[in-house]
């Protein structure tokens, strides 16, 4: 659905800032604490940190028209928003606590859609236990819906993008390519999966990512320099629906992007342990190796696989 | 100057994603520490609460052609994006601490506009100490330039909006009035006057409040449920520039916005103590006593002041 109306009676603008936020507040439910611990003040007053813990942050924006369309429901676009963060949470092995939702939209939203929308943030929220403090609501002077989740969360030993070393393996929770048929917009944030790699024994695993842009350009950023990365072609993890699309399935898994799925590194002599600690725990997620880091900064290999248009996701490069 | 070119090679796009990140790094200097406190991971690790302080959180944003215009510098845009964050940071008695800053744009943003607006964003961050940990760069599908900032800070003892009594005093920092001219762009947050009044004997300052859709619409928040405030028309602190603007400057002080000044409410037999302290500390920062809290939800002297058509901002409201 649209998130647009041409009907004035229906729209934002008719509501006025003030009705707005009430709808808002009360589609959010439980997720919207009382102020000062949720809306209504100038800032949320926080709980308490749990101790001995490391306080995370992220933000991360979804746009009607980019990082989904007609085709998806409002209320899973309220739950890609929330999701996407919390996977950034996830890499990090962190757990999600408290949220700020900033809308930056034209008058012209429709209130069921927007509604609809923050129906399914609550969900997602109350899918992570995250509380939605606070927030703000902008209007914009041209037609847009986007909104921003600034996410906070706590971790202990948060598991960083930097740390791999040459000999690792690479590692990649479920399946990978496909995610435009449905994965983009209905996806489970490896948060379990993420708090399990953090708490192993100390630098076994090595450094976490969360792949959002494809595998091409989210794996370089856990090799450390002068290495590469040789893949294992014949045991990529493909997806169900990248098979049911088509085409090239080397490509897809690559480029496709948003496949939420954490990618790390292991300490090669954990490999054994890592799987059977894994597979007591989580049978439906598969864990797949899928590389290993070597010396040098060439990649022959990925570069033969791959058509010569294959590319990273580039937000600002205009679309082939 | 206009936020957006026609040259592709001026612009945004013609960066790509990393290196439109390198450059706003580069501006940001200081600011932006280094991963994983910084930018650079899935998300920013920070470092340690305070003891004793509670953490606050808040977002805003900024959007072209609604919160600034070509009028206003861009370096002084980003100074604003900050500053109004901080703002709401002050009026809870806090201590602004990090945040993190998601951009959504078009891909026609011009490379040195953007580049001037991160300038000032690291000045803004600068003068109230705080580390941008992280942010986020999304395309937008239509011509905008949007930045939203979560900041979080600690207070020890927050200040907020509900506590205030019938009896209760009505306090403003600075002058009110005229922010068009330049003050919505240029303003200090009173983060030095918010700590001072979170500081002071318990009980005494009861509730505060910064004043940003006017103190028409915002001086409400303030008041108990079957109250109104009667004002002091006579002792209003009228800013030069609302005189030099001229027109109703009643209506000026209460319906300009923008003001970014804190307005609280005090115990009235603590009223001689505070201004006896305030003139010790304060010697820069007017301080006004405009109006008192009584019981009755009437507020027939304040309408007679305001023309018929004086009305609260309403951010989706169709403009006159």
């Amino acid at each position: 659905m649209f998130p647009f109306t041409k009907n004035f009676a229906d729209s934002v603008a008719a509501l006025g800032e003030i009705s707005l936020i009430e709808r808002i507040r009360e589609k959010l439910g439980s997720a919207s604490p009382p102020a000062p611990r949720g809306m209504g003040d100038d800032c949320a007053v926080l709980g308490n940190a749990p101790e001995n813990a490391q306080r995370l942050v992220t933000t991360d924006s979804v746009i009607f028209g980019k990082h989904f369309d007609e085709n998806v429901p409002a209320r899973d676009a309220g739950k890609k928003l929330v999701r996407r963060n919390v996977s950034d949470i996830a890499a990090m092995g962190g757990v999600p606590a408290d949220a700020v939702l900033a809308l930056v939209m034209s008058g012209d939203v429709a209130q069921t859609w927007l509604e609809d929308f923050f129906f399914g943030v609550a969900e997602a929220c109350a899918e992570h236990g995250i509380e939605l403090s606070g927030g703000d609501v902008a209007g914009a002077p041209v037609q847009i819906f986007s909104a921003t989740l600034a996410l906070t969360g706590f971790a202990e030993k948060p598991l960083l993008r930097t740390g791999a070393h040459e000999g690792d393996l690479l590692f990649v929770t479920g399946t990978l390519g496909g995610s435009i048929a449905k994965k983009h917009f209905a996806f489970t944030p490896r948060v379990a999966e993420g708090r399990f790699l953090a708490a192993l024994p100390s630098g076994k695993i090595r450094a976490c990512i969360d792949l959002t842009d494809g595998l091409l350009k989210d794996h370089t950023a856990l090799l450390p320099a002068g290495t590469h990365a040789e893949f294992d072609f014949e045991n990529l993890p493909v997806s169900a629906d990248a098979h049911a699309l088509g085409g090239n399935l080397v490509e897809r898994v690559f480029c496709d992007g948003e496949d939420y799925e954490l990618l790390f590194a292991v300490a090669p002599e954990f490999e054994n342990e890592l799987r059977e600690r894994w597979e007591k725990i989580f049978t439906g997620t598969p864990l797949t190796r899928i590389a290993k880091i070597f010396a040098g900064t060439q990649n022959p290999n990925l570069s033969r696989k791959l058509p010569a248009h294959a590319h990273a996701f580039e937000h600002f490069r205009p679309k082939k």
